[in-house]
């Protein structure tokens, strides 16, 4: 059965990697929509990124909406030192030529929520979870109806990335976290710890830019760039890739292992603001709220990933 | 001049008497909507005590929108034990003929201050901030064309309410009030300070049912209804009135005494949670963000309040 | 009956009037001994000026200790802008002949409350609560047999003094505070809403160098001194007068107004930090653990000073 | 050089066992003495088990002082869960005989580090740090003369143990674990990160009981019990070794691998309690306090430790 969902993101390229990933996959996913938030760049980057990726894909007519331009309560941060000044360094993608809906991105989210059937649409969130903790709080009633949300964030035993203990996505909007964690949805993490084991080897990236099209050639490009921060932070042999993931569990979940936990977000303290506490050795007696991914197979993951990117022009 | 005002609250005794003493003051106040918000009692309860005050004002012209069912991040918090289980006990009022608009409130809200000119509406909080502060963080552009907002809420002096040092409004939700504190709008607070120097004495409320119409009367037993909460707490001769505050200082400013001041919001820790941080020595050296009431002239103000009250019907 | 109690303290041109007050009630109070804390200033100046204190009154057999030169957990922050760069300027008092004890102040408690009869000693903390939370950490049993802690420290109506809403003495070791009230030891606190209530007018100051004996003249220089700061930040007639409402609770409880409640001390949060979260009004069902003194008889204290100044030399 | 050391300790069986590593080493360790404080289980029992392992081993000239029996500000947290109710359940050890010391641990603490030379005092810390961070708060000049702090304490990798994000020891007494950490005296880190790889396997259990002796067969009947709780927990073939790490590193330093890092402890949210906040990837700025063992040579390790254990009677 083809799963529709809504990507709610910051593209970034390894969101927009994910993107890709997506729309290659037309047979098991329908993306309804893209909605920006604020994160890796301000927002208006990231709603022109969300285009250019969809003009990229040769998929002009998938709608874009932006959503919120900072987070709930606390000052924007974001994250130029890796993504770039654009937010999608790497590659040469012309200024793009289609434009995004007028509607507010929470709006929009909230309406198709509504008006979908309860558990028919998924919310795959690749940034700073604003935009649904934001339509969380203004129309309560859309939680019973989400299917689920799977979500790049957080992390456990890979601490984190921003801070020694909080993830990116997390930390930007730690109270739309928490609004998002509490809300009964039932949700999936691909954590850092996940994305730590799907390194982007030399040899992963070599194999997608001998696809020889245009998005293979762009995905190298992104990657390469982006890449650069946490191979010199990490010394490993390649960057841990994150929101392609959530799109990869959509496809095969079988590529995954992970537990049901309850994960509880920090917002109470500077020093560990953002921390997704991750009860994974189950010793608080709190509720599990969510399906947390802990490891996956990631030659697996660069096969799957490596075909789709395969299909797209 | 006249001056545009929309009133966000969660009618509650005091605050259909501040909704009153607005409508009564048509030369000054043009009322262009009520927004509610839960609070003193939930949502739905709260937008039918709306209805029901402007139709006793004779006003059911005014439109009325449901805003936030819940505070954006934290459970939600009610005080039946000070309104009773209608939020409105006291008079018996029908039901409300009248109906609410569909509009959500946090969107009426962002969709007047946008067509307004900036500068040109005034928002009277009489309850928790939610719908202020979502309206804020969705449309964040809004912060410059407010003119003014006038709240209850917090103290200093007097400490607080709910919690020994939180005051009901700001403890609902507190992650609102700061995103409201730190929005750069100019906001005037009438903090407990000023409410407990309002008493509602004896003398005072028979002085309003004297006015022998029916307004006066159902002010009347609305107040003594709501005082009995905080004449056994406190033994002073009369409770103290809160919200109708707001709405005097916009008739008559110079009835109140105050500070600018910085006024920062305690979200961070449960013991102090909701706090309203008031600089009122200027010890820290953090920007003055409100004109803080602290004082006022009773007998003026309920000079005031009477008169107007006489004439509705 | 005559009380024994030791003095803990950071003087500062208040704490010395509160120790002489107590030297020249001998026929009610027996000074055992006194403690220095960092406070006001650092812990070497405190111990001098314990010293300084006992020369002009005449009483270089109480011994003096020097406690602990840090708090707890946290940095010192000291007041030199109030009382001066020698805690206690003013007078021209001469360096100190005699020299304090060896042993540490911590020990000196815990000692002193072990070889006395179960409630027999009581402690008057007028400085940062360093020493007597170092020593109930270190030897809890001390707790049931300290007959009563009477403390200057903390607020309620009138907030804070060093922050909007901490007091000094809170503030400096909010760690040892909340040792201190969860102890289960009698407290007594006279806080800033008694202090300010007890102000050392011009008037009143005269009295006290009219007396005309060395005592007399120099807590007035004390007083004109420290009294600077504040009468310019709250531009009263007299400063408030903080340390000697302990000593005068011990010899005329009935001058004084106060009721029994809970007091909790924040220390999870900066913005509030030290605060004296004090249920004066009983809203949140926690266990009283202190007698909080909120009112006093002015003129009845300052007759009492008075007198008690006189019989000193 | 052989390194004099005190070792600060709540035995508890793996406490146990780095005892007796310490104590077959002669040749480069002299075990000053031992301080007990509360922590696995209360302190008197605590005490009671330290002179149990010195009789095991034949060393009843070593001198026990009792310390703190409780933390500095926190109500104490036990855990009979993992080490039985005697907390040092597994061998059948006749009561002691000899008896400890009058002195309080923590005096003895700060005599032993006033009266060595500056850095000749190296203290092993296997339980709680409230003995330390007392001393240091009683007496700061000691910090300057410490040799070297090595301490098993917290968890990055790993997280935590007692909470999904905070280790045992630092969550029992988080505050003293702070004043440690911020006194600047040299510190080493043997954390969870460490201990889950020095896994108590079967087999290597086997070949400590199979020295023959009666040290031997303590330690095997002793870790046999306690790793009964990780076993079930963790699902791995032996349970992780924690304090006999701390031994280990002082006698073979290139057993293990670390880094020079910052680490801070969170003492204000209650969800992130006692957290070591480390910053292994070096993104926040602030400045190296200790150095933190990642990881270590396991067989190397237990080569070593089977080794000297064979030298006990």
């Amino acid at each position: 059965m083809k799963r529709k969902i809504i990507i709610d993101t910051d593209p970034g390229q390894d969101d927009a990697v994910a993107i890709l990933l997506a729309l290659a996959s037309p047979d098991e996913i329908d993306v309804q929509g893209i909605v920006a938030v604020a994160g890796n760049v301000p927002l208006a980057l990231n709603v022109k990124n969300a285009l250019r990726v969809l003009e990229l894909a040769g998929r002009p007519d998938v709608p874009v909406y932006a959503g919120c331009e900072r987070p709930l309560r606390r000052r924007l941060v974001t994250a130029e030192h890796v993504h770039g000044d654009t937010g999608l360094d790497g590659p040469d993608l012309p200024e793009p030529s289609i434009r995004p809906q007028t509607q507010h991105g929470v709006d929009y989210l909230i309406d198709m929520i509504k008006t979908h059937a309860p558990g028919e649409l998924t919310i795959c969130a690749l940034g700073p979870l604003t935009n649904l903790g934001m339509a969380l709080a203004k129309a309560p009633e859309i939680a019973k109806r989400i299917g689920e949300i799977v979500l790049m964030g957080g992390g456990y035993f890979e601490g984190g990335n921003i801070t020694p203990v909080a993830e990116f996505n997390i930390y930007v909007d730690p109270d739309a976290a928490d609004i998002v964690f509490r809300s009964g949805v039932p949700i999936v993490v691909a954590p850092l710890d996940l994305s730590h084991m799907m390194q982007a080897t030399p040899a992963r990236l070599q194999r997608i830019r001998s696809l020889g099209n245009r998005a293979g050639q762009a995905v190298f490009e992104m990657l390469s760039f982006s890449e650069r921060f946490d191979l010199k932070k990490y010394g490993t042999e390649g960057a841990p890739l994150h929101d392609p993931c959530v799109i990869a569990y959509l496809l095969q979940p079988n590529l995954f292992e992970g537990r049901r936990i309850n994960v509880t977000i920090e917002t109470g303290s500077e020093l560990t603001m953002g921390m997704t506490v991750a009860d994974y050795w189950g010793v608080t007696g709190r509720a599990h709220n969510c399906f947390f991914l802990r490891s996956g197979d990631a030659e697996g993951f660069y096969d799957l990933l490596t075909a789709r990117l395969a299909k797209l022009p």
